[in-house]
């Protein structure tokens, strides 16, 4: 058998625009076809990347957040980018050592919403059980940014249990995801009052820590592959894994937990919930034979009751994900396209 | 001796201005008097944290940069975003491991332009001998950012042969300082073509890793503290240094190197080319006994030909940096105050 390498998509736009931020088809083609080639070495998208210092691995992340806007339901840019950070983290199977935070601040930003930020990032920190070692603070004009922004990088070191590879992956293997998905996304989105719609929708921002950990427990390394679908969301995530292992995924719409304000603000946007950002879940790739075992683990983390079981890797279609519904219906999921909810982290 | 701990600077500021970020007085109130009570942990402006993993020491660093504008004789922000974070690790006596690189992207920034400064970033990694093993990328909206902005983090591993401290510092110690000073800051005026000037002048971006790695074999253990002399300039980097190690600091300002064009541009806009942000010096304090030698290993290194000895280390006046000038007068140097050139690095 001759393994065939995947063409390299190109980079032909003249400038660049919201799209190519947004975590899909245009991010992909911004990193793979601009960057990597120019600045060499950042491997996916997604992943942290793994350091060898001395006889330790390591996993380090790196994430911007320009959320607009600064505080919503649920949450704020202060706890995303803590939470963003310690979930890169925890879905490559490392176990944070330290995070550091640099802030861009929007000159004239009052020092009370600048305070309360800081405290989120404190707050989540202490919750996720992380230490904040250092940072950097610059500040640009008025008009030359949006009020904050903050980049969160990770460092941990990787768990001895985990044992996570796309390669892994075989057909047979089963999806499960820690809870109901789209719930940042939307929120986000309500929260800039562009749209009628009162809800009492929250983002779901969280550290997915004690997920990783419960499953790593109890299932080892029959945990293939684990990812937080942020940007992009739950579609975007497992195109990436169809395309990294060759195989097909195919979803069981019915079992996929969406809650109906999600999916009512969905329907009328147009918007499908599979791209819609979730802040505080974890979707993994389990062998078949611990699947049940896994999900129990799941649910009994605190927050976790709503975990599910939604799909299966098939060996066909390849490099594919379908969508499968109740009434029989099958389409197929792609990456997200266009930027429909721009700075939603 | 009673040891009186140093009073804590309050944070009454009701809005974040242009001078929090310029890394002098405004910068250190926000970091000491909201940023360390509020998020913990965040021990020092300018210092990379010390983090342990296993029996390894590992040296971790972020920077956001925000130059304006985001090419300038001598190089480019890209140049910075590599050489700011590497230097923050070598002066910290860490080898770099790895950088990880976050960008926030304008809308409508022209490839060319963000092309331009990927090749940037990867040139200097290459040139400076290390690895960009992962990153991220945001857009924002036109009008909410200035082109590209770029938050660097540094891993690095503690180089077993550094010992520095603020504390290890004591009176007879020596100043040494790798090149002339001011050139970068006042390259990044000229550029934005607000003064009529015209100059040959070029920012002294570079990698002082080859300079910190000549120290520590010169001098080892008799190193006592090293500093990349950026936002604020020499004279805040030595003020903290005063400050830290309680003793005073005493410049022999003609030793101190200055190209003409920098002292003739600081004239004409009152500015004090101390105060200047520098993008490729290294300021150390060493002992006397060894301060020759590392004087000459610091020659020896490529574009160390300026490297000159500077001030000593002096009981009184305590936490205070005082230049002497040959005609015999004395000034008080404090730290940069408000932020004369916003946008430096």
């Amino acid at each position: 058998m001759t393994t065939v390498a995947l063409p390299r998509a190109a980079f032909v736009d003249t400038q660049i625009d919201m799209a190519h931020g947004a975590g899909g088809k245009a991010s992909r083609r911004l990193v793979e076809g601009l960057i990597v080639p120019l600045v060499g070495g950042v491997e996916s998208l997604n992943d942290a990347a793994c350091l060898q210092a001395g006889d330790m691995r390591l996993a380090v992340t790196t994430d911007s957040f320009v959320v607009r806007p600064l505080r919503f339901p649920g949450g704020s840019i202060g706890d995303l980018a803590v939470n963003g950070t310690v979930n890169d983290l925890a879905v490559s199977g490392a176990v944070p050592l330290a995070l550091v935070c640099s802030l861009i601040v929007e000159a004239g930003l009052p020092t009370d919403l600048l305070r309360a930020e800081l405290q989120a990032i404190g707050d989540a920190a202490r919750r996720a059980g992380v230490r904040i070692a250092g940072g950097d603070t610059k500040v640009v004009e008025h008009g030359k940014a949006d009020g904050l922004y903050i980049t969160t990088t990770g460092i941990g070191t990787v768990d001895p249990r985990a044992s996570l590879s796309a390669t892994a992956v075989v057909p047979g293997d089963v999806v499960l995801i820690t809870g109901c998905i789209g719930d940042h996304g939307i929120t986000v989105l309500l929260a800039r009052g562009d749209i009628d719609l009162s809800s009492s929708l929250q983002s779901d921002t969280r550290s997915v820590l004690p997920f990783a950990d419960a499953l790593l427990d109890a299932a080892g390394s029959d945990v293939k592959w684990m990812r937080d679908p942020t940007r992009g969301g739950l579609a975007t995530s497992l195109n990436e894994l169809a395309r990294d292992c060759g195989f097909g995924i195919v979803l069981e719409e019915d079992a996929v937990p969406v809650r109906d304000e999600v999916r009512g603000a969905c329907e009328l946007l147009g918007l499908d919930p599979l791209h819609i950002a979730n802040e505080g879940q974890l979707v993994a790739i389990v062998a078949e034979r611990v699947a049940d075992r896994a999900l129990q683990a799941l649910r009994r983390v605190p927050g976790g009751d709503a975990a599910a079981r939604v799909g299966r890797i098939e060996l066909a279609p390849v490099r594919t994900v379908l969508a499968t519904a109740s009434y029989g219906g099958t389409r197929v999921v792609d990456m997200l396209v266009g930027d429909p909810l721009p700075r939603i982290c």
